[in-house]
């Protein structure tokens, strides 16, 4: 495989193999000298035409970690702000020779034109509403960590499910495995079709009955869903994951956010700080899976 | 020597050694490890008083893949906002101890001035409406590889001149070739004055008659040129480089252009993505020639 | 020790250990090569939550020069924006395994609440108007280079005290050893309580009579100092170090200032660029001094 532009595209195969391959990288992470030699004198770029620390650290971390060059492009610096194309932007890129095109765009599908267009290998690091494949595989490792299995588990994926793509990179692996998928939220903010195997709920404490995992999506106060809701209050008394809401799942059920968390909007402090919490392993997870997507694409 | 501050200072044997060692670079990039270890344990700071990814990210690779530690130094994060004179941004700089100092900044004479104030090596990566000397080597770098010298050449430079210091680069390069350089725009757009060797065009078509190479200039919307022109469509009319203009170019005249582009503007679309358009070139030779260059301030 | 927070923590034994230890780091500095492979396969990051180049700079040359690799995680282009909260972000760091935090942030007390939640050396870079330790560890080092002791000194302060991390991690400092340490600016920018051994002056000429040393701090244009005094004609007027008050000075009075300095308000131009300034010296220093601090914490 030259990219990783989806999760759509990739078999149950390809991600077991992803998943196995971090598994060994994240050993490699706990030894006091957390790097390896594998791709000294290589390239990466990091091409974010959204702001974003978290993913960009992630990624800037993983490649720092298979010893690779890496050069940080961020749009407020760019060429982009003297009027160039989105195009001629990435025609320039490639002429750079770099090895690796770590892309976030807010247009779905630039991931894929972009991969079209270079002999780079190109990752997705968040195209518009489409895919957000690193964050569905790093969800999977922490799941497969904690609970030894994605297959026979029930999985609830609450919150703005329409405007995110981490739903939507989740939707399609946890489909590529035998689970049981749920998407809980409002009307307003889940999709209009659904595919055959998810089950819809429209009240919290109906779809986290007997779940195994629940998978909490950020309220994007910065973006478009704030307008879908009434109020950020109203949001947290009716869909937040609030204590009480909490008391009520299996003792085993675990808690999980792509981050960054809005406490008190989709979580509360007792939720996300409890033991059942795993949203600091998911953030630790995703150097590891990172490295095994980008080394993967080499071999 | 110590330095690149401009063209001007150059012998034509200088310019020539620089262009043989770009040339010996641009095989390194083309291998699979792209990087030599010549500079490991010295340091580069890009300090951009201008915003670039541009030039600076073509400069950041090249200090990468000769094995050199990069600092990034841009002005909107730095102490510039909080009131420091740029003669002490700059004597702190010095007081690092870094070995290569890449400047850019918008008054003309500043690389000049640094370098002159420290021991390090400075690269001038444009002052001003003074010079931007790497442009001009990986300018000459690109006609060479695809025309296979320089002498001979009928040149002509369109646009916006007068406020180019990608012009006056070339200009003094291309002047200690046997060349033959034209200066074709509005006579707002040029210069009052010009050297004898220059050849002055108001009409486009006539002066780009017979040549070998067109270099296209940027019109800086962001900057000064807009004033001097009535509209971008108006310019586009008369001075773009449009596909029924370059109809009647020889058939192996080649495009320039030291982008970001301004497609509809100063270059249509058909003319960017021709064949016979170089400009991806440059963006790669970029690498190399600015390779070149660093190696030599040091041998 | 784990952590570097404040000088006030350190005995008189570790001030001069790390001072010994920067010594040996300077000759590392002055060599062609100037870079050490102790820390390979280690991770720093540095975390601005106020801007900084100075400090940022000087830190990412001691953590390249120790081979580490080097996050740069500044504020205005984080989740912080996103609204997430202090506590999160630093979390999210946390859970990326890194080996060094070096953190400013504009929070008294902020450096030691990270220390305390990760098992990462943590360094303070300036956490509000608490602590600033390894100015105070470069200012000590510059002093001894030039003076050969700190014994028996005479060191005078003069400006913005209260508001100043600098001027409390110097206090703590010069306090370890048997210095005579005075307070000089006007009673607004002055502490109301002082310790036994600090001595107050409201006169400028007066504060600087028989000192060995004088360090000047920074009007703060930016913060809150500006509304302590009535202008900065006036302050200048009445406590810049102006030629005519650096000439009553004895013939060896060195003049410090930890940057970025603004010239006519807090000092002249002819003093700022006297033989007896060892301002950049002082910048020089940063980098060896940090460089043992973070070499000392791993050991």
């Amino acid at each position: 495989m030259k990219d990783l532009i989806g999760i759509k595209e990739l078999s149950r195969q390809d991600i077991e193999e992803i998943l196995n391959t971090a598994k060994a990288f994240k050993e490699v992470l706990g030894r006091d000298i957390k790097k390896v030699p594998t791709l000294r004198g290589k390239t990466a770029i990091n091409l974010f035409f959204e702001p974003s620390t978290r993913t960009r650290t992630s990624f800037e971390l993983a490649e720092k970690r298979l010893s690779l060059d890496v050069l940080n492009f961020s749009v407020s610096t760019s060429s982009v702000v003297k009027g160039e194309t989105l195009y001629d932007t990435l025609k320039t890129i490639e002429a750079y020779n770099v090895d690796y095109i770590v892309i976030r765009h807010s247009s779905s599908g630039s991931a894929k034109f972009v991969a079209k267009h270079t002999p780079a290998s190109v990752i997705n690091a968040g195209d518009g509403t489409n895919e957000h494949p690193t964050q569905a595989l790093l969800d999977a490792f922490s799941i497969l960590e904690v609970k030894g299995r994605l297959d026979g588990l029930k999985i609830a994926i609450v919150g703005d499910i329409i405007h995110s793509r981490v739903a939507r990179s989740n939707l399609y692996l946890l489909s590529k495995f035998d689970t049981e998928i749920r998407f809980v939220g409002p009307p307003t903010l889940l999709p209009v079709e659904t595919p055959e195997n998810v089950k819809i709920f429209y009240d919290l404490k109906e779809g986290l009955k007997d779940v195994d995992v629940v998978m909490l999506l950020r309220i994007q106060l910065e973006r478009q869903s704030a307008a879908f809701i009434p109020s950020l209050k109203e949001y947290f008394y009716i869909w937040g994951m609030k204590k009480e809401v909490f008391s009520h799942l299996k003792d085993d059920t675990i808690i999980m956010h792509p981050g960054p968390m809005n406490r008190g909007v989709e979580i509360a402090t007792e939720v996300a700080d409890s033991s059942r919490s795993i949203i600091l392993r998911q953030v630790t997870n995703g150097i590891a899976t990172r490295m095994a997507v980008i080394y993967l694409l080499t071999s």
